[in-house]
């Protein structure tokens, strides 16, 4: 098998999630159940993923409370919260989850660029649109618009910060104290934005940063969702439960990237994988079954019923889904994500109950329990079979499934030649294989035109 | 005169402007021209200014690109900076500005509230609504909203931040692992806010930081912005050129802070003070020369016609102000800012080159060339004379301004008791001697209501 890998090292992100993915995480003996609020606990983490190489750390997000009274909620904002961790390491890309729904992309597009350069060029941003009424009303909102206004919406937002963040060209601070000249005003440009959704006039009020702009990064499996990616993102992340789905998305992301016109080989696609090590493949279920057995069934339920518009009555925890849930065309919150629950239910014929175990391991990402030379083969697998360019390791409990990972599944990637041993580049346009853009506003080259 | 002094030392903030207050301050000898980009030099300053422990450091702010070719511009985002600078120091206040026109009150108040919890209750908001068309034009407005209708927003903004960061009571995180009990959701308050600019549902999504919320600071002295100060802010940055109008404004804000309800002791006035430090009198002078000969004349006479309204040909260089300037009423911009600048330049008869160098030196901030020893005598006349509680330090050149005053100066308030010797505290408030407010919609104690 190694004969059909590519070359090049996978690409590993480090999805950051308090106490870990799996929601009773917070419960087992040992955890730390106020990670969420302790920057040291992120910067020791990232210090962690960065001392194996990792090219990322990511960091979802809401701009609401979420999670009701049953596990660690509140949210230190990702980009303060990776501020602080950019100047705690020093090569680790850093993403950040921030709404296009929910920003102005002047204000956005600036604390994006000002991560870009106190980073020294790590930044990266997990576009989206942010499904959900919690967050409409915190910005004078009833309700969210539909899930089209909101990919509309982020269409524009980022052409909008792309302009601004092309706005200065390379080679516009000339910072000479003889002439008294500190930047050629000729090579800053307002970029005039007129939109459906925006006017902005710009320029940006910070010089072009060290990767150009920060990497864009998306997550919505939907069809909007993905003609999104094709159209912006460097990177998505995603989540499949089977070899043949990872296949079957990633043979698609691929071929509408194609379409857009863009080189589908700077699109890289990361599968959600949430690892469960243990030094026996049934030690790892163990592991797996004691968290599933902290989960708070009733609580667990209720949520699932309000993403599919039930009362808790309507889902009772013995018996399998009901035969008349609506479909994803009814659901305007986190459609793909909505499908994928439910499919995962009924192909594998479970109950509520069960659903809700396989759901609190990973939010609907694949979780797979066994050995650190299972966990290697399981990453090897999708990348040789075409449903990977790297993943987003997502450890159940965090630090300690992660430490197992870097302890003891790093190794044999590393011995395989599936993640690097040294970092070769200081960005994370390096880290991922990405070029560093031209400003959109930069002279064309001299026969360039021919 | 010690007598008249106030036990408690002063309040010290350094106002971190890059290479420093007086715009041809980066053409010096040895200046570092791309200090504003430069987030280690942040640090280190920062660091300097905790040495000699100093309560806070400030970053001024606004959402455009100001200054043009002529000065560094590009401004690093000051939340993200002060995230920096928080990691790198212990104890320091780290006051940042951002605008209640162009933000959201739920987005802002949460990267307050992020910062004030990674920096251990550390943080300030510099209150300010943001003069100028340039800025209304990056947010989808053709012209800034007036004067009036600017201050009614940012009221209704601190109102709903307030809330917000009241929502969660502060014992409501649990964090029982044993019963799955994370947080007391009946301690947690939807805010439900719906005024004439926002409508926002809350709570915010991080339970109650260190300092309850950030210290809030204001910093414009018309009458809307007077009024402002007195209803909200707990400390004042101001510009006083004489100690007459520094007496005048101090006993005018306290009173106001009075008639608003408030302890006016709760209200600290610090005003902007822009030190020239030389071993003699005369090397501080020609200092202070130097600097002015620095700027380039004719591009801070067009700026100076931008904001009177005016064309460059109506303020020749070498003449004095024209005597049909508008009147405050007239300007939508900064309005006290304008009166200052053109009583300044009445008072002292200057041509509007001599006015261009004074304001040069610090925007229209007091500058004061001198020697330690002087510069020691005026800050403590000030306070001794009911003009001041501390004040905002505004060297003319960065660093090494800084450096003369922590090394020079640092050393003389504290043999008079001027400053302190170490910190008694770790938060901003504690600092500033500011109570923690309590939570609105916390019970009220039993016996408070008789």
């Amino acid at each position: 098998m190694p004969g059909s890998l590519k070359r090049r090292p996978l690409i590993f992100n480090l999805f950051m999630m308090d106490t870990g993915h799996h929601e009773a995480s917070w419960r087992l003996p040992g955890s730390y159940p106020l990670a969420n609020l302790d920057i040291e606990y992120f910067e020791k983490l990232a210090r962690l993923a960065e001392s194996v190489t990792f090219d990322s750390v990511f960091l979802a997000d809401h701009p609401s409370l979420e999670g009701g009274g049953r596990r660690p909620s509140g949210r230190i904002e990702p980009l303060t919260l990776l501020t602080a961790v950019a100047r705690a390491t020093t090569r680790i890309g850093l993403i950040a989850t921030a709404s296009t729904s929910y920003n102005d992309p002047y204000n956005l597009a600036r604390k994006f660029a000002s991560l870009d350069l106190v980073s020294g060029g790590r930044a990266g941003w997990n576009i989206v649109t942010t499904a959900g009424d919690a967050s409409a009303r915190n910005f004078g909102l009833d309700s969210q618009p539909s899930h089209l206004e909101r990919y509309q919406r982020a269409d524009e937002f980022v052409a909008v910060a792309r302009k601004l963040w092309d706005s200065w060209e390379d080679d516009a601070v000339v910072a000479d104290p003889s002439s008294g000249v500190w930047s050629d005003d000729a090579k800053i440009h307002a970029i005039d934005h007129h939109g459906r959704f925006f006017d902005v006039r710009g320029p940006m009020n910070l010089p072009r940063t060290p990767q150009g702009h920060p990497v864009l990064v998306q997550a919505g499996s939907s069809e909007d969702g993905r003609d999104f990616a094709a159209r912006h993102a460097e990177a998505v992340f995603t989540a499949q439960q089977t070899l043949a789905d990872g296949q079957a998305f990633y043979a698609d992301l691929k071929r509408r990237a194609k379409l857009a016109g863009r080189d589908p080989g700077l699109v890289k696609i990361l599968p959600g994988l949430v690892p469960v090590i243990g030094s026996t493949e049934a030690e790892a279920r163990d592991l797996d079954d004691q968290l599933d057995q902290l989960i708070l069934a009733e609580s667990a339920r209720d949520r699932l019923a309000r993403r599919f518009g039930l009362s808790p009555e309507q889902l009772p925890l013995d018996a399998p889904l009901p035969s008349d849930l609506p479909t994803e065309d009814d659901i305007e919150g986190a459609k793909s994500r909505y499908t994928l629950i439910v499919e995962l239910g009924r192909r594998e014929q479970l109950t509520v109950r069960q659903l809700i175990g396989r759901l609190g391991g990973g939010r609907g990402h694949r979780t797979f329990a066994g050995t650190p030379e299972q966990v290697a083969a399981t990453i090897e697998e999708w990348a040789a079979q075409g449903a990977a360019d790297g993943f987003n390791v997502m450890p159940a409990a965090l630090p300690s499934g992660f430490e197992a990972f870097a302890e003891h599944v790093v190794p044999i990637l590393r011995s395989r030649g599936l993640i690097r041993s040294e970092y070769a580049g200081t960005t994370l346009r390096e880290h991922y294989g990405l070029p560093r853009p031209a400003s959109q506003y930069a002279p064309v080259p001299e026969g360039a035109l021919a």
